[in-house]
């Protein structure tokens, strides 16, 4: 059996034996009687994934009037293989996550170097002395099949451990904040019945001793101002009693600026939880949109870039309108619909569900595919032609692979025998395609290529010369614009080097610049 | 055979004899060339609809730098048994349309009577001496089928005579400006082919003398500010050439703000149409997304209203979220995405056509079946049942009834034999339900109710006292409120008053207001 938890870099940690568990017991109730002498409140964040580990330090960070740390947190993280290296890199001060944000580290050092406010633990002995546990477990949807995401799912099994582990060991006076994206309903039909559950076990009157639980989401938006997007930014929350309410209104307050970015409080959870995977839903669908109408735009010569430049004039109305592109990617606009679709017809049981949304998802996750018929209309045979992906993250100028329409992008280029070389000044290593290289040299990556996909709009990309493109391939090869990158000028100096070019939303976009094919 | 056109008001006026429209000749011409001697360039403004009427007068208005008029306007209207009245109705300095907005009579006694650069004519005459053409014709989408917007088509037979009437008319110098909302494709699809062939008829070498055309779509917002929604507003614009273009971005430049609000160009005249049709594709979209939500949140305890507030907070990429309420109505959201997807198939051939679009008018169009649902929750059997609605409008404090949801509402209400009587203080007569009365007295139309539907905001509705308005019934009446238009002071003085309040997007509103049904 596997014993060793290995992080990003390669460093390998030993999973903790009995006697280390042992210690680190002795000391969490050290830390904690010291930290309750302090007058501060004990704080456990669970799951120190993509925001729970940035919450923690937003938490621990958290200063009264008189500049003095109100929390003192236990970042607890289980003792896994996959994670368990968490727990002693954040206790060296050092963040588990990437980020563009210099705020990061520098948070991590500041609360568990300099404050010693946060400290990661194993042990759920982080839950008993809690004053709060903040719940961020991650959550995903499942989609079973390619293209249909009214089939999707939600396999809640490890986050009802997760509730069900808190139910047998907090205290009945323990505030229970969701933070996690959950489907709908999941406090009142999911959380707060296990804790109950695990409460009774434990001899609590549950009608004397109800549960405090609240839902309040982060709107994290990862990149240059991450920290600052969880702290300084406006938060719904709910309760499913008045004084879990109260609780987690103190709460919020002390550690978000909330005198900047008030509260939204709602009439329940099923509220909260609903109107995050609405906000998401409503860019997904947005996104969607302008997807369908790129398609067609290409097709009787119009850019759609142009268009959606000249509907977005119209502040406050219009302005809101999305940009198409390769793709959807990330974490939230892939899932979020799905969760909500799914909850209500899991635990609602209802059947008329969220069809514009859940469509939404459908055209966002084949969109991938438009590249390829556009690479088709040059190549009807894709077999052998050699196809350089430019950017394999989800976002311009981050690392951030997660469900990267890159990603559906490549799978289907393979199913087509098409040789694929990719290139990302921001990956190394992409966790979610492990057979398929990063070259580090943009020149490698481009070598011979019949075809470059500008996927994602990298400043560096940006910023490419025309002709050093074309030359580092050797060729004149087919650019495809996934998303506006290229401006008037480039893509005039492509055609005068001899290549086609066409965009997504744009065609065959030497008709619109040069008024010829 | 009938030869006396009726305006609204109930003043007839006979459609002109021959000998009338021979003077009429004489008076244009006579007109005609003293303008010229002014300096001024001559437009006709075809269709004195809505928005044509109303265009017309903003370009008679237009001055240059000395404040001398620019232009001299040949509104023209057909003497057809439907509008003829206007033309005589205008020469006397009145607006044919009704409007909340006081500049609008004001500028047309100004254009008309003061300055006289505006003049109704029934004559084509109109056409051969203009510079310009603004082409105002109404285009209607038909949607055969009720919740099935995909079988929509559009029928341009009135569109294209009008369009080959002007190709047997203009010179050839003349430029064609459509301003109406068209199926994209429709200048170089439509309008080219039929005047050229005109031209070609009337022996002009269409090779030298290509027809000059451009679209540029009007952004009218109905309501207080009617005129200044023409005239002061963000405009966009092709041409079908360079030469269109440019006299058309000329023309642009002198009748509207232009300064305050630059034209935006595109690059051909279907992005044009294009933008036009996506930008209300993307209101009816993001309502038909807030409608569907707003059904599950009902049923799930959740006020969508407030979820909404909560996502709106997050100013730039999320506030466009508009409002559930009855349905969707009015001349624009009803019909552009039906014009788009019709156009994408009959015009240019394209399979994959605007699903999201084409689905939100449905979800839009039968959502007043929802109102239905809720009353149908107290009374299964609606037979009987009397129904209050208060509003007819599609649109708060406004008279506007085109494709108004109420009228939905209403037709439905009347297929399950309830009795419905119906109250707008903006609405004397409902064209589109002629035999439906408006009562005239609220008083009348509540006594007796059994429910009472809010289904338009008039400001009216949202100042009446709950107390009185259960006394005109004189029962303790089901409130329906179709959106979010009672605050939780005006749902607990009705719940007081023993009436049962349901909400669309809150379903039923006393549990959340007093936590209990």
């Amino acid at each position: 059996m596997k014993t060793v938890s290995i992080s990003p870099n390669g460093t390998e940690y030993k999973l903790p034996t009995e006697a280390e568990s042992a210690n680190e017991l002795k000391e969490l109730k050290k830390i904690t009687a010291e930290q309750r002498k302090f007058g501060r409140k004990i704080v456990a964040v669970q799951g120190m994934g993509f925001v729970g580990c940035v919450m923690a330090a937003v938490v621990a960070d958290a200063v009264d009037e008189k500049g003095e740390p109100l929390y003192f947190v236990h970042g607890q993280q289980r003792a896994s293989l996959r994670s368990f290296w968490k727990v002693p890199v954040i206790n060296r001060g050092i963040p588990p996550v990437n980020s563009s944000d210099a705020e990061v580290p520098k948070i991590f050092h500041r609360t568990v170097v300099e404050k010693k406010t946060l400290r990661a633990t194993w042990l759920n002995y982080a839950y008993k002395v809690a004053d709060i546990v903040v719940v961020d477990i991650q959550l995903d949807a499942t989609k079973p099949t390619f293209g249909d995401a009214s089939q999707g799912y939600c396999d809640m099994s490890a986050f009802r451990d997760g509730m069900k582990n808190l139910g047998m060991h907090i205290s009945t006076e323990c505030l229970t904040l969701v933070e996690t994206t959950v489907p709908p309903g999941t406090c009142e039909n999911v959380v707060k019945p296990l804790i109950e559950e695990e409460f009774t076990k434990r001899g609590i009157d549950i009608a004397k001793n109800p549960p405090l639980i609240a839902h309040s989401y982060e709107r994290v938006m990862p990149g240059a101002k991450y920290v600052s997007s969880i702290r300084d930014f406006w938060r719904v929350f709910s309760g499913v009693n008045e004084k879990s309410k109260y609780v987690a209104r103190e709460f919020l307050n002390n550690i978000l600026d909330t005198e900047k970015y008030p509260l939204t409080e709602l009439d329940n959870t099923n509220a909260s939880e609903l109107s995050k995977v609405m906000e998401n839903s409503y860019r997904a669908t947005n996104i969607a949109l302008t997807l369908e109408w790129a398609k067609c735009a290409e097709k009787i010569g119009v850019d759609i870039h142009k268009v959606r430049a000249a509907i977005r004039k119209r502040k406050g109305t219009h302005d809101n309108l999305l940009r198409p592109s390769l793709g959807v990617g990330g974490y939230c606009l892939t899932k979020d619909p799905v969760l909500a679709n799914w909850a209500m017809g899991a635990i609602f049981n209802i059947d008329d569900k969220l069809k514009i949304a859940i469509n939404s998802v459908d055209i966002n996750d084949t969109m991938p595919l438009h590249t390829i018929d556009l690479i088709k209309e040059e190549y009807p045979e894709l077999k052998d032609v050699k196809i350089a992906v430019l950017g394999v993250s989800y976002l311009e100028n981050l690392g951030d692979t997660r469900h990267s329409p890159s990603e559906t992008l490549i799978k289907f280029i393979n199913e087509f025998w098409a040789i694929v070389k990719t290139h990302d000044p921001y990956v190394e290593f992409w966790a979610e395609m492990e057979n398929v290289p990063i070259d580090k040299s943009l020149s490698d990556a481009l070598k011979d290529a019949d075809v470059v996909i500008f996927a994602v709009g990298h400043t560096q990309y940006l910023e490419l010369d025309p002709d050093e493109v074309v030359a580092m391939t050797g060729k004149k090869p087919l650019i495809i614009d996934c998303s506006n990158f290229l401006n008037d000028e480039k893509i005039k100096a492509y055609l005068r080097a001899g290549c086609k070019v066409k965009g997504v939303g744009k065609g065959h976009i030497g008709k619109l610049v040069l008024g010829a094919g």
